[in-house]
């Protein structure tokens, strides 16, 4: 059986830490070209791909290719040559879900298979984005879209039928950094500083600070659970609606606060608010670079934690995607 | 579309809480036939499905139905009429995996997809049995068959491709119950009776006591990372190799012992010991009626731990499998 074919777009930190991830272990994978949001590069040979290989291992820009064209995008490639699957990875809106809706359509309708690390796409347009892909019996994996690194979308597959009552999760690592700190006697403009430079939160802090992150992760947990909140939907309470006071007398107390995201699935709300939580509560327990997610359902509650992130790990689970995508297709053929 | 036709194997109390779930919710699903070792019922009207709920909410044995058959088969109903999908609730062999190995292969070879409590034959047989069942392109759901309740099996599925080093784990909640009990003052053979008079354990306790439902639920989890360590290859130390005054006094320091589950990855090597675990560890907190796995990978754990059986909880996690089955069927079509 021949190579699959497939294309990266994006090549942020997620894009590259997959190229290396590709490329080093045998997948039976041809990568063809790779894009960010200026060009693109089409791999015609393997001197390409060790460039790209050495880019990525050096953190440097897809423009300083050698074979970089500029405004060289994947439609043109789509146009030119068959491609099974692309690996999405460009950070869109959270207010649009763009380019990545754009983005999906136009592969959908190329039948090309997705393997997506944004939840902005999916926290957006869940039901339609899934469906589309369904009726096309194109493959679209998104387990790096909600806690990479623990099998949280699993999880929730593996609750199918049953009647689970609520979800109460630690969903963002950046905001949980930035408590810690808080809680350490830093304000939370020091704070949330100190995580930009340290590159746990973004140049926009807001992503993590006003909720949008948990909350589109909030967001796809509740349509894996068969009703979807929108994004635009889960209420969002920024967290420093918190006084640094509290979160440091809560502490002292024993207690913790954190940015709790929530899907009540019995009233149909989704929301993302500072909490404050007993020590013994799991939650509370949750350090900087973990998630946690507690599912209420029937006597009792299930519990899944782990690390999360960074960039390196969001790849590995992305190949998870490609090894559950290579099994199906090696079925249908 | 029309219905899919469904038979139960095992008329038990899994089998039991399992026919109340499927005929309670909207599952498409039309139930032609129930077995029990003895014999079976042959379902032709609406009559004889009450009459099996009713049998199954009051407790009573399969005999008892009005339209029991003595002798009555699986195999004998598979010669009149196609069945979709077979539910097999029937306890087997430790040994040698039986009834339940014959009962798959007769299943496959008349094109019936299987849904599965039982450990014994995946444990026995793992790779040759999802082999012959992906061949023929029919189903086989075992969710129920590893901490039935929390979703373990997902969790291994979404850890494809991952470098898990180990897996330790609390799989069997009798032996944590046995173990609770000691610590409070009593002999195992005290603590093994009550479990036995209040249906913690089975008439035979040493499926719990010599390890053999962890080792088969260990084997299975090994199977789905790659490496299936085959049960008979389980390493079993007895429970009560560790005395009743060192469970006491470990757990007056604070500390518990517990049962434990490992799969050493990287050593290719399974077993199933009793281990003193520090009061902080996650799996020393496991109480009677949960279970807790640990994933070690990477440069951390992932833990997943909660509520697991009893039989109304299997016989839902039976359901679940039911409903990826017809998604898949779905498709299809």
């Amino acid at each position: 059986m021949s190579n699959l074919k497939g294309i990266l777009i994006g090549f942020g930190n997620v894009g590259r830490a997959l190229i290396k991830e590709l490329v080093s272990t045998e997948h039976s994978l041809d990568i063809i070209g790779v894009f960010s949001s200026k060009g693109g590069v089409f791999v015609r040979e393997d001197e390409d791909l060790k460039t790209l290989l050495k880019l990525a291992t050096l953190d440097i820009k897809l423009k300083n290719h050698v074979s970089f064209k500029e405004n060289f995008t994947y439609q043109e490639l789509l146009e030119k040559q068959e491609i099974d699957v692309a690996f999405v990875s460009i950070p869109p809106s959270y207010r649009t879900g763009e380019p990545n809706l754009k983005i999906y359509r136009s592969l959908s309708k190329n039948n090309v298979n997705v393997i997506t690390a944004d939840k902005t796409g999916l926290a957006i347009n869940y039901n339609d984005l899934l469906e589309e892909y369904k009726r096309k019996d194109l493959f679209f994996g998104y387990r790096a879209t909600v806690a990479a690194g623990i099998p949280a979308i699993d999880l929730m597959r593996g609750l199918r039928g049953r009647q689970v009552e609520k979800i109460v999760a630690v969903l963002n690592a950046t905001t949980n950094y930035i408590l810690t700190l808080v809680e350490k006697g830093m304000s939370f403009e020091e704070a949330i500083k100190k995580s930009i430079k340290e590159k746990y939160a973004e140049p926009d802090p807001t992503v993590d600070t006003h909720g949008w992150d948990p909350a589109a992760k909030i967001s796809i947990l509740s349509g894996e659970l068969g009703t979807h909140i929108p994004l635009e939907k889960v209420e969002r309470i920024p967290l420093d609606s918190v006084s640094e006071e509290s979160i440091r007398s809560s502490f002292k107390e024993g207690k913790r606060v954190k940015y709790v995201a929530t899907f009540d699935v019995v009233g149909k709300k989704a929301f993302v608010r500072p909490h404050v939580l007993d020590a013994e509560d799991v939650l509370a327990k949750t350090v900087s670079t973990h998630n946690t997610i507690k599912v209420l359902l029937e006597d009792s509650e299930i519990i899944l934690s782990g690390p999360v992130g960074p960039a390196w790990r969001t790849a590995k689970v992305m190949v998870t995607d490609f090894i559950e995508y290579k099994a199906k297709t090696n079925k249908d053929t």
